[in-house]
């Protein structure tokens, strides 16, 4: 039975959304995340996130909500394709709404009307790509906001505040994400500081535990930085598991550096993390590249592609990539992917997508949206299976010669 | 049983969409349209018009999908709301994607995939109203695209053919739409070549009707021009009567006139109109305006308000109309309108569609939206059933003091 608990402390009052669980007599707490790994396949692996909002079957993708909304769905239809998970940003949310506001409402699930699991990242990725200025202190960093340029300070006390308040199943640490390219020397720095950073989170989180001695607080996952030295990466691992978090995750990829690149510390990595923990590969959603991250041990997923490429016009099959504007599509009448069973898929043509596209309609980026989505979390259903059936090698051949074609 | 019949003289066949039925020998041919008065209550009425695709309960409100789409829905939500008739633009539709492609896809109908009934006005408002260059000739206008110059030629027999190819349930006569202000001699020649032009329209269609020997062409209401000059009106609705059409139209209203000139064409006009035909008043769609057109005896009524105020942020509720960006809002929890049971109301709270509207998120154009239709379409439901119970007055009185309101 959930009950809501954030009543003291600054926090108040939740009514609809808590992630405590109390047993019968209302005093056993359990565990607010559990994983278990259903079937290994190689490295690859198959299992599950059991939280008190809801199973998240891993590997996992995760749409992203940036704005407390996954651009032009509704949580009905994101939940009809069979997410079960979502991301919403931090630093997004502390600037507009509002965490406090949030908070007010209820909390981020109450507030955007998403009952099962949420994810959030701490800001520091969008501090360090989006913020005009800023400016990095041991304590954290100054920036100004890409709305309005006024002057902000976020550092891991102020993150972790910010994510209790928006009250999310699974929180992020505080890390300075290492840009590309770094001198070693600079990686070295930046982890040292990441590392600090995260154990600042783990206290604060801490404190706030026992102050309301339950496990109401969502999980942590350190993350990872390092840049491209497979020694830095192990050392921040190491640093963080010394540490100890629910989860890990590697963070500072798919920021400039080569696919080469991003698949040797994907490689090195992804083993090395503790397999008794969910393993998450932030910002990376090429299909082919989270094959990859599969193959090395990864876990969950997130990344705005399906659905800024749904928005552009550029939509995923089960026969390659297609360009819904091409001049070829003006009278085609069939699906746009004949073997989907996606809304968009069940009920319009290529002709009518093109059209609507061209129009600049608002029901182009929704009906593009939710067949890449659907797309995304089909593929990942059918990893599953072949991860449980034994067969991902097969599976991953087979969508390489796939992922490469524009049709 | 519905089966297809465009098969022929430059049509193509439309597996999906057609509006000839068949009794059970394949022989005898009901009538497309059937207009019934089920109720007066002083001059409004409530009644029904059964098409083959679907009965449309009056006074109706017809969505408007100007490009094929009622903006930011889906037709799902549509018919989840209570919409059971659209309007489309057939000026639009003809410019992009093009009638030729519509037709090739199975018409109208299937090409958005709408089953329900849909009413094309014929593109002479738009014209009048949107194109750069017009010149006006006895067989038609002159004019170029507003997406990209090209230089087009619209009159009668075009604007017929463009119709019968996208292939609604009810098709409209090609009209000047009279400019506001017009002088009296403009206003004579305007309704003197709106009716031949409704003539030759209606010559179309008979022609047509006899090739194929069947009544797969859609309905046809005759327009009504004639500027704010009550005489000319009355003449305009004579000539149109001589002519016969299976319902009329008020046009040229909504212009730039005053409320009063506005009202006094439309009392002067609704009780002069054929009583056993469907009454449809176009482009007014102020929720007092059709008010009065409804105690004047109007059936039909379209307009793009309810769309476009939601896109603005500018929301329907049974306690007057919301600016939804107002700061009062910012911590709101409450449904935008307690008493609505739409989906936006049921789920979100005003404080997150304020959010959303602010950060310009396309669910706030879904969600505000499906609001204002939902409140449209209840309302006149609502509407419906004073007539029925003979209550009209009183509803009238009860909303005219709610719509003024800004709350």
């Amino acid at each position: 039975m959930l009950i809501d608990a954030y009543n003291s402390k600054g926090f108040n009052i939740r009514p609809f959304s808590s992630s405590i669980c109390f047993t019968a007599d209302k005093s056993a707490i359990i565990d607010p995340m559990h994983f278990e790994i259903r079937q290994n396949d190689g490295n690859a692996r198959s299992g599950l996130i059991e939280t008190t909002r809801g199973t998240i079957h891993t590997p996992a993708f995760m749409p992203v909500g940036t704005q407390g909304t996954v651009k032009a769905m509704s949580p009905d239809e994101l939940r009809e394709i069979g997410a079960e998970i979502i991301l919403c940003n931090t630093y997004h949310l502390y600037l507009r709404p509002g965490h406090n506001i949030i908070d007010q409402i209820g909390g981020l699930h109450t507030f955007i009307n998403w009952q099962q699991p949420i994810l959030t990242d701490s800001g520091g990725f969008q501090i360090f790509s989006l913020s005009a200025l800023r400016k990095i202190h041991e304590n954290g960093v100054e920036f100004r906001s890409h709305i309005d340029g006024s002057l902000h300070f976020l550092g891991p006390e102020k993150a972790m505040e910010i994510q209790c308040m928006l009250g999310p199943d699974i929180a992020m640490t505080f890390d300075e994400c290492t840009p590309y390219p770094a001198e070693y020397e600079y990686a070295v720095k930046s982890l040292e500081l990441t590392t600090r950073w995260a154990k600042k989170c783990k206290d604060f989180l801490d404190v706030r535990a026992s102050d309301f001695q339950s496990s109401a607080l969502p999980s942590l996952f350190g993350i990872i930085q390092g840049g491209m030295y497979k020694d830095l990466r192990k050392r921040s691992l190491e640093e963080l598991v010394e540490i100890g978090f629910d989860g890990y995750a590697a963070g500072g990829l798919s920021v400039g550096e080569s696919k080469e690149e991003m698949y040797d510390i994907i490689g090195a990595v992804g083993t090395q993390m503790p397999a008794d923990r969910p393993r998450y590969l932030m910002g990376v959603g090429d299909l082919q590249d989270m094959l990859v991250a599969v193959e090395s041990g990864f876990d969950m997923f997130d990344c705005v592609m399906p659905t800024r490429n749904a928005r552009n016009g550029t939509l995923f099959t089960s026969k390659g990539r297609i360009s819904i504007k091409r001049t070829e599509y003006k009278a085609d009448p069939a699906p746009l992917d004949p073997g989907c069973n996606c809304y968009t898929c069940r009920n319009f043509s290529r002709s009518y997508l093109r059209h609507l596209f061209l129009a600049k309609e608002i029901l182009s980026m929704r009906l593009n949206t939710l067949h890449n989505l659907h797309f995304y979390l089909a593929f990942f259903r059918k990893m599953r299976e072949a991860i449980v059936e034994q067969r991902f090698a097969s599976f991953k051949k087979e969508w390489d010669s796939i992922l490469v074609r524009d049709i």
